[in-house]
């Protein structure tokens, strides 16, 4: 019997898919990193379902890639071992909401735009924001976070319990529905960020927040990017409770107009977001805009509008597509070091002479009040000379991260892409990583070759 | 040769204590857990001296126990099984503050108090604040928390990295100075919490705040325990960013007005702390003013000057010493219970009908936020009649929190008292616990017996 029979046997004929205009949907990104096909790709509906899978594909030693909406940015979900990949369109139910608690049950299929979308009825919003309409699942095994995580926090900070089939088809709870617990090790936070390798989630608790009285948005320009990030810095350092700054470049504003309709003004650029009662946000608005008049502030602009609040941040979004629009057979590769927010603006000027002695088409974005910021760089794929000086330049910015106590990915996880940079950012720590990876997954099948280098 | 003389040939050989009165004060902690004695107690001073003495214990399978101040409340330090207990007195070394990157650099011996004097000069404080003058090693090893976790978090969300020796005497460090990072596993996270179980923290890296421009605390009287519980609940709700809401119950105002000399109204209480500026908190404040008035709130009385703050706070967090105080012989049972908010009404209503019930003396006080209370209940630990009387409290307080998803100890940790209560909380992901403490500890040499049951 082949592979494709038997799992029709675990789960419905019609869940099982080997449709190579499927297989191909599966075997990609949204990066550079080479496409590779799956064996098969599966619709489980609960988690029964992922345990009977999972469990058969242990005991056939069968690779399996969990797989959400694939806006994965360093290869997670290419299956380049073949395989199994389990796609969770159909685990996209919102199980419950519980205002009081500010908490919501999902499976993982659901979208964050789905998520919000519901939670609006109740005052609610989840609060990770990683750009991409990425769903909660793929969200939680990367770790990701975005515009937001300076106010609210990165993903391990908002999952409060998962369901989690392991590797040999058994299904855990790691957490439970109390704000915080000192009981048993921390699975949760383990498994967060962990990339598919240590188990698949089949549903998640998450934390939610009431929508803030009041939202102010704002640009502000500055005569240079080192401007911009020492305000960033500043307002950070007095404790202005600030929900959002964002740092686009130059190239970036250029493009965004281009590519949005806007006619912002094409400067080193600060996105900002204040959530908070009217009154205090008047004073911390005015704070922040005499801070920026401190460093050079060449013009503030607020968006007090709804609308005008999300054109700003749409645009912000499509960046990265800005970037690839137009720019036939490119694909992007974007950097993702995070640094302590001291070296930040040291940084930031570091990958912009990198960029330009390259010679690679490129711009900076930033989610600065994290000391994260990602250099979008255009690259053919098929084109070697076009990939390796990228590829240094993406090299360069990691050293840098690294020789100042930072690190080689902020929010988009290692993937493949970033393999190479582990052992230098965890030294031993990574054989004790290797040993639960084999503790979990003794038969390495769960999305075998990423997040841990082979060395 | 002896254990003493061997441990003396790795430190300095006053480093290696066997004094009676010295084995004494390291055979207990605040609780009514049993005493136990080590046979050596061995003072460190560098992570190298750390590691020798734990390869030493690993190869010869002696249990090995970490102490800081020795205000755990659930036996944690308590080396039942003798051996050697470490005692991080003379690691209390502050070893850098980076003002910039909010974040300090501290050996495990620094209490919290020390820390806080210190970062004072920088306009910064260190977040978490469980009461007693802990150690910052002592607060990761249980995931502390305490009065400020509703607004700033637990210890886990302070701890950025951690040196770590472990059972073999390798020294790892699991993070780095970045806010947020997606690389390796979350070790970290998974240490923070695991109460000298996994490894022994040697330094750690932590997030620290600018002191906030304004504070103001407040207490707020209420007609009963219900009525406090639904104000604090409902503050949180419309998102008022509150800093401390605890409740006190009556009997326990009682006790703190006779213990600090203070005059408060002896009636259900909530004390309040707001930080933010000065225009927002007005705001804040004057809402959470009228909706305690919704609530029957029957006095709400601020203390706007730093010596009217610190007397409330002071009273508040010696509440345990007042109960104890002057009950001769009497030690404290705390439970520890944290449930999600819309139930946290009930449970405390529950836990006061199971006080009188069972007889016992004791108070009522709720980092209530959080969904965490605590019962405190007198006990003469050589009654075995008080103690089944007060284990019964805790055990009917755990089941209650459990049936509606809540745990059995939100801040203080496992230690030995919440042992029998893992089961039923982490089901079977309690297995995969074991088979992590196995993988990190395979002798079962760091502080054998606590944190997971044997079943």
């Amino acid at each position: 019997m082949n592979l494709t029979e038997a799992l029709r046997q675990l789960v419905g004929h019609e869940q099982v898919s080997v449709n190579p205009t499927m297989l191909e949907q599966h075997s990609r990104d949204e990066s550079y990193h080479r496409p590779h096909t799956p064996d098969v790709v599966v619709f489980p509906r609960n988690a029964v379902e992922v345990s009977e899978v999972v469990k058969f594909a242990n005991s056939h030693r069968i690779p399996v890639v969990p797989f959400g909406m694939g806006t994965s940015l360093e290869g997670h979900v290419i299956p380049y071992q073949g395989g199994i990949t389990l796609d969770f369109q159909r685990m996209n139910q919102i199980v419950e909401i519980r205002p009081e608690d500010q908490l919501v049950r999902v499976q993982p299929g659901v979208t964050r735009s789905q998520l919000n979308k519901e939670l609006k009825k109740y005052g609610l919003f989840f609060s990770v924001d990683p750009g991409a309409d990425a769903t909660l699942g793929g969200m939680a095994a990367t770790n990701a976070s975005g515009t937001t995580a300076v106010r609210y926090g990165v993903m391990r900070d908002q999952v409060r319990d998962l369901e989690v089939v392991l590797a040999n088809g058994q299904v855990i709870r790691t957490g439970g529905l109390a704000v915080k617990s000192s009981a048993g090790y921390n699975l949760t936070g383990l498994f967060v960020g962990s990339e598919g390798t240590l188990g698949i989630f089949t549903e998640l608790t998450l934390r939610v927040y009431g929508i803030p009285e009041s939202i102010l948005a704002a640009r502000a320009s500055f005569p240079s990017v080192e401007s911009a990030v020492r305000t960033a810095v500043s307002l950070l350092a007095v404790g202005i409770p600030i929900a959002r700054v964002e740092l686009v470049d130059r190239v970036s504003m250029e493009k965004l107009n281009r590519h949005s309709g806007t006619h912002y003004e094409e400067a080193p650029t600060l996105f900002l977001e204040f959530h908070g009662n009217e009154a205090g946000l008047q004073q911390d608005v005015q704070f922040a805009k005499d801070l920026a008049a401190d460093h050079g502030c060449s013009g503030f602009a607020f968006e007090t509008d709804a609308k005008g609040r999300n054109t700003l941040w749409e645009a912000r979004h499509n960046l990265a597509y800005a970037f690839v629009h137009g720019s036939k057979g490119k694909k992007i590769m974007v950097t993702d070091v995070c640094v302590p927010l001291s070296e930040l603006a040291g940084a930031i000027t570091y990958a912009r002479e990198q960029i330009e002695a390259a010679g690679v088409e490129g711009g900076l974005l930033g989610h600065v009040g994290d000391g994260n910021f990602h250099a979008l760089l255009l690259v053919d794929p098929t084109n070697r000379d076009d990939l390796d000086r990228a590829e240094r330049v993406n090299a360069n910015l990691v050293d840098y991260a690294l020789r100042c106590g930072g690190t080689c990915t902020g929010e988009h996880g290692v993937g493949v892409g970033k393999l190479k940079y582990l052992r230098r950012e965890h030294g031993e720590a990574l054989d004790l990583m290797r040993q639960v990876k084999q503790l979990f997954d003794p038969h390495n099948i769960l999305n075998p070759g990423k997040k841990l280098p082979i060395d």
